[in-house]
């Protein structure tokens, strides 16, 4: 499969790494072509690995991962041409993390709406899960990092699609996998950032640290 | 021990009536003394079951309870002389659910500020502990009920309350207690509610729900 990955940040880059390991082909994007970090990804990430911006990335891209910073994540979308989300899986795994009053940071969209909805309502042509926000990026491509039983959440408007990030999930090893409903949910999901976050403070890091929801 | 509890509901009656097992005296406030669900839950607890009104409740008690619903939480605290808090123990227990826009509910504050961090910014007097918030009254009461590991979160400014609320979870059966820090971490527990209420609506009980943070 063609994976088109907006954003190369340590994220994209983590995710796009994975992919490229079970043997998909990918291209990160960023706003400009010839970015830093997406060169040193290219450099050593070998054959398969293809750079470019995120027009270039949606082209590319069968299946479109979201994992630009929540707030430019809109702005990213509105600089690819609509027809090349048209039918496509986009995977929102961004985060509306707001650091412009100091850490920890707030949500710049939470409670009434959420970062996922947005983008479903504005790129109506496009089939949006939101998934993979609320772990660690190492944690995200290795969920055996963290020991014990633990839980992912998707949530979407449509089940295809949504079955298709579970069967990604399954090969990137989660065995839990929450699916909450349609893409409201994100609202719940985003929500958990807060606790996120103030967890990792806490524990000092984040690579270890998942929820799992108890349940008898 | 004299707990004033505030607020007459499910979660106040549970509340209450765990206390009196464990050999407390528990007085019960709503907004008027004569409150037909205090009134039952007197009558089916027996001797050391008292109730009232909130400032009967805050009076009697030298730990309090906030078991009222989030959205009247500040004006049932601004009906109770200040001098009644003063120095006192003040277990925030309520979430500011917001029904108005239907189910599922909004949060009435979130984010930038909190339920927890409103009364503790107001009532200075007091010392506000969040806990309980993020469990359904049955689990806060008997936590054995959720199998297998599973975590209660606190939160507030003064460690010596801290150490109080530790001790009555310890009370209660809570072996997993995770101390986030000051009150602003209310906006954090607080924000749990929406995947919490989702999570109810999807598993079709929220009795046997509970967050366990894993981590390595």
């Amino acid at each position: 499969m063609k994976y088109g990955v907006l954003g190369t940040g340590m994220v994209g880059q983590a995710l796009g790494t994975k992919l490229l390991k079970l043997g998909h082909e990918v291209m990160l994007g960023s706003r400009v072509q010839e970015h830093q970090g997406a060169q040193d990804w290219k450099a050593k990430s070998g054959g398969g690995a293809k750079i470019g911006d995120f027009r270039d990335a949606a082209v590319f891209g069968q299946i479109l991962l979201n994992c630009t910073q929540g707030a430019i994540t809109l702005d990213a979308l509105r600089s690819i041409d609509r027809k090349h989300l048209a039918g496509k899986l986009l995977i929102d795994v961004a985060n509306p993390l707001d650091f412009s009053r100091g850490n920890p940071p707030t949500l710049t969209i939470c409670n009434t709406d959420s970062l996922g909805e947005s983008i479903q309502r504005e790129f109506t042509e496009a089939k949006v899960v939101k998934a993979f926000n609320t772990v660690n990026c190492q944690v995200m491509v290795d969920p055996g990092r963290v020991k014990g039983e633990h839980d992912i959440f998707i949530c979407g408007n449509d089940s295809e699609s949504k079955n298709a990030v579970k069967e990604l999930l399954r090969d990137f090893g989660w065995k839990s996998i929450i699916d909450l409903g349609d893409i409201t949910n994100a609202r719940a999901t985003e929500q958990l950032m807060p606790i996120w976050i103030r967890l990792w403070t806490q524990f000092g890091t984040a690579d270890f640290i998942n929820f799992k929801i108890v349940r008898n």
